[in-house]
């Protein structure tokens, strides 16, 4: 089966547009015919049976027959992630976070990132492709990188606050303590880890210190390991 | 910090060997120079604290001079998994498992897997590079393929035995009830998932069924899945 999405769905109309890339692997990739039956999401839980009634140069046209909804509520979990000086790595962890689920994604620059960017495009692209391949209705959230303290002063109120260290002196629980208990902000640091002073930072915002085992883990498996643990333990 | 990894170590006289790609990392890349410290781990949970004596064309004789032993005893996890298409997802799965910790692998051949083979050479490079870069000092077993049936029959007694599938006919229940019980063997299979011939074997061998959640997950996405709430789960 295969899956597309559009954000331009018109359910008055009863009409969805696929543009660009959705709409190349629909005409010349796939090959889709004329009246042939196409799956579409929203990215908000929604997917939708059409079929084809025209294929353009841009574009094609898709006549909605059928709208099935998710209903179950979700409980968010946003991730605010260092990107890892090599992205291949943090590509990886956008594969896989929307492969398992996750609401949104934060790239943030803390004192030790070796990066201090991220082509969103080229991200938002991953994640399409990603919500696809697994047939996910739900397309992540992902936000213009931001610094450490920006990101630690415009967060909204009302979620689990985590953050991500061994550091002793910070006293981490164990992240299964808090896994999936509410809509939950995690902060996962660079290579090299938090600093000291983002650390101190973050605890007067009320963040908690959690630890993910003994082991060193890299900045993406952290993050994956998080979305897993978020969606997988026990409630 | 850099860990070496080696097979050769005689406590008795002191001596450590690096062979072959250890050999050559230490002497050709990371240029190291004689009486300078070198770490070494042997893959059974110990660390050495050594001196480079000598460097030869094809090896490396290191003199110990701590021995740091890791005595925590660990819950075994031994992961079945079908090869994937795609090599470099199965690879990308060897990574993440060794990172997170893991005791054995196992590659079998399923009635739906297309891919039937594996290099087990480059598999075992895999791994103790990740052991390596992830600071572990305990290197995952890995065995030859077998077929799913002779897996079943030779697998020793006394293990918490684990198939992960979402046919509701097997009644999977949530992983998390399992994750980190016990000394656990978990099966995975290709993205076609078990067949139902195989199904039935594995339930008259008394596995049970477990439920990775509803998303479809990647073969070797439900393999780290598994290992990561093996680690973390709260037990």
């Amino acid at each position: 089966m295969n899956l597309f999405y559009s954000n331009e769905i018109n359910e008055r109309n009863k009409e969805i547009f696929l543009k660009d890339q959705e709409h190349r692997h629909l005409v010349k990739s796939l090959r889709y015919d004329i009246n042939e039956k196409v799956i579409v999401t929203d990215g908000k839980g929604n997917r939708y049976e059409t079929k084809l009634v025209l294929k353009q140069k841009n574009e094609s046209k898709l006549k909605i027959i059928n709208k099935l909804s998710n209903n179950t509520k979700k409980i968010e979990l946003h991730i605010a992630i260092s990107p890892t000086k090599k992205t291949s790595r943090f590509e990886w962890f956008l594969e896989k976070v929307t492969e398992i689920g996750i609401s949104s994604i934060s790239p943030i620059i803390c004192e030790h990132s070796e990066k201090k960017s991220l082509n969103i495009i080229r991200a938002k692209r991953i994640l399409i492709s990603s919500m696809k391949q697994s047939l996910q209705t739900y397309l992540p959230k992902i936000h213009e990188p931001t610094d450490f303290n920006t990101f630690i002063d415009n967060l909204s109120k009302g979620s689990i606050n985590l953050i991500a260290t061994n550091k002793i002196d910070f006293n981490p629980n164990p992240y299964s303590d808090f896994a999936g208990r509410g809509n939950t902000v995690i902060m996962i640091g660079p290579e090299g880890g938090f600093s000291e002073k983002e650390l101190v930072i973050a605890k007067n915002a009320k963040f908690t210190a959690i630890s993910l085992g003994d082991n060193r883990l890299r900045t993406e498996t952290a993050g994956v390991a998080c979305a897993m643990l978020h969606n997988l333990t026990k409630k």
